[in-house]
């Protein structure tokens, strides 16, 4: 779809009309300087869409969410809560309980009924979420506008290990007759360094826009758009038990009826697709210890599935990451990733270039100059291309190094 | 198979009847006091039989060895000959011819056909395997002999970024009327810290037997004994290029025509596990930078390939890895693993003991001691049980921890 997206400097959550946030320390955490609440608030109930974690080991919220879209995806919303410090995991009936209960505090605060509240929770698992912290629901609730500043602390009171909050949004004028020089605006905010959240980082997106689209349709859109660009994020191959990605939208642009197809919604689908692009990037090169952001360009399979395997393969193993982080052309550790990857294909057929050096062709070495590599090397973003020569099949994922910082956070923290 | 084996100390590849072995500096390394060929000699031509990497990139010698083995794993051979220092893999047809005149020399020496003779490399790849060391091959010959130290030669030979050479040997006394009284021998030596080549550390195991045993019968005891061992070992989820395991079996111990079953031969599989389950070990626990050893056994699942799947997705998780390098006891991070690797079970039903201490009953976390965790994370063999609770199939995999000398060696090597 070819719609002009424009950036909004600092846009967030609440870029696109019609909603509010906030982000407060509600007592989740110790440290009293550290946000740890964030409310988004909807002037009007909102056309709601979820997607989550497939771990069999999901959290309490995320079974809260899942049924509250009905098992479908999509529903109504009016406001999501989202608290960082403690997942609500592996806590059972009572973390349930805990989760119901605190949605029909902040329904009774918003005046809404308890089902258009979604909850989203991430830090430690296995440890009782307290209820205390949620009597500060009315204190966020009176802080919460639509300011910049407002979706800028709310990204900042979900952030775990995250070193910097992570958000942006894009609008646009639509070519759509039917919404002839309307504007609308994608927002979001999300959190995560890929890592699961015994390590206090499971992925929390939070996705807002004013454009008028149907339950279904929007369903559709942020399963495309999060299957491209937070599904295709690997830090380290784990997946969290709490992931979340939720989108409200308000319409609160267009006096229409509510859309699910035309151009109009091929805009919204692109302007969605480039926010969660943005997003899942920021999350790939803020992976714990990263020092770059790898972009795996996977192309030549013969089908979907084996691209994926292949991709996967070279940007989860530990010795392509760690080649990377030693600023190391060594192809031969993606050659032999993709080779035990399952992906089908022959070794004479394949092309790799790393920062767009050729150093395989037909599967055999290329004589590249190891000076030029470590100067591109320098580059905060390292490519990969890979051409299996087996199909017509491609993908892109995004990882980042293995660095001892990444050690240092995961092996070294408790001790 | 209830068979007493008995540890042959310091026993190798020469322990069993009928074999001559040696290990020398051919030249495929610069310096000049690394062992780099080892060649193993039969005095008879012998059952052969062997199992390889699954990688599409498939270096020439397992290229050679699978034309030599008829393509099913079994045929003859009198000797095997192997570099290290150099994989001769990404080499195309030049490389193949190399594989194929390096065994030509061997023949041409030992006295037999080339087709008798099989070669394994590891080391770099994408650099072509000189000819030139090969003409040390008389030399190499003239050293073998049957003696322990020329075994344990072998098997430092064959050493890239190992610590130490890994060899073992178990002799036995058939019970099997027709053996009555007869004392067999399998013996092995491997290399690997389970690093793919790029990094020059391919599996290598050779193995050899006086048992009499025909080729389909070796072909199928070996595929057992390596699935069960070598191919339960994952130090960092990237399989090999090169991965060879060869066994060599003579007969010389028993005058009897060559069995196929019977219990002479439950004998010789169960003798054959011990071998390569000591060896699968000894490649966890030298795994780079590695400071413990993790064993991981699975029960309670559906199916045995979800056993393998959870199991993998646990020993193969960076955050377990790193967890248990920093003595965390982090269960959370095994849940998870186990969790999103596809395996089918409920949280509910889930049971985890770290070191023989239970921290999961049904999916919930028990208390458990802190300062107990620590002191038990002193031993060098980290035991991790687990119990999906959803069926009776169980496997075990051995992986190492992730330590900031896994990211020296792999990452800072170049720089």
């Amino acid at each position: 779809m070819n719609v002009e997206l424009t950036s909004i400097p600092h846009g967030g959550i609440t870029a696109a009309a019609g909603f509010k946030a906030s982000g407060i320390h509600a007592g989740f955490r110790r440290n009293p300087n550290k946000l740890d609440m964030a409310l988004l608030v909807a002037d009007e109930p909102c056309v709601a869409a979820g997607v989550f974690t497939q771990n069999v080991f999901c959290a309490a919220p995320v079974q809260l969410c899942q049924d509250r879209l009905n098992g479908v995806g999509y529903g109504t919303a009016r406001a999501v809560v989202a608290n960082s410090g403690n997942a609500n995991a592996a806590t059972g009936t009572v973390g349930l309980d805990v989760a119901y209960k605190s949605a029909e505090l902040v329904a009774a605060e918003v005046g809404c009924a308890a089902d258009e509240v979604l909850v989203a929770s991430t830090g430690v698992i296995g440890v009782p979420l307290p209820m205390d912290p949620f009597k500060h629901i009315a204190e966020a609730l009176a802080q919460a506008d639509a300011s910049t500043q407002a979706g800028h602390d709310a990204a900042i009171a979900i952030m775990t290990t995250d070193t910097h909050p992570k958000e942006c949004a894009y609008s646009w004028t639509s070519a759509d007759p039917a919404f002839e020089g309307l504007r609308f605006t994608v927002g979001g905010c999300c959190k995560g360094s890929g890592m699961i959240m015994p390590n206090m980082a499971t992925l929390i997106s939070l996705l807002t826009t004013d454009f008028p689209i149907t339950g279904p349709a929007a369903y559709a859109a942020l399963k495309e758009a999060a299957d491209e660009s937070f599904n295709k994020v690997t830090v380290d191959s784990d997946t969290s038990t709490n992931d979340t990605c939720i989108l409200l939208a308000s319409g609160a642009a267009a006096p229409q009826s509510y859309v699910s197809d035309g151009i109009a919604y091929e805009e919204f689908r692109a302007a969605l697709m480039a926010v969660c692009t943005e997003l899942a990037r920021k999350i790939a090169i803020d992976g714990e210890g990263a020092a770059h952001l790898i972009t795996v360009n996977l192309r030549g399979a013969a089908t979907d599935a084996d691209a994926d395997l292949a991709a996967r393969a070279i940007a989860n193993s530990p010795l392509v990451k760690t080649a990377i982080a030693g600023h190391d052309a060594n192809w031969g550790r993606i050659a032999a990733a993709a080779g035990k990857s399952g992906a089908a294909f022959e070794q004479e057929k394949v092309d790799i270039d790393i920062m767009g050096m050729p150093v395989l062709r037909k599967g055999l070495p290329v004589e590249f100059s190891e000076e030029e590599a470590l100067r591109r090397f320098e580059e905060p973003e390292i490519v990969l291309d890979v051409n299996l020569g087996a199909g017509e099949c491609a993908t892109r994922i995004w990882t980042c190094d293995f660095t001892h910082e990444y050690i240092r956070i995961n092996g070294d923290y408790r001790t």
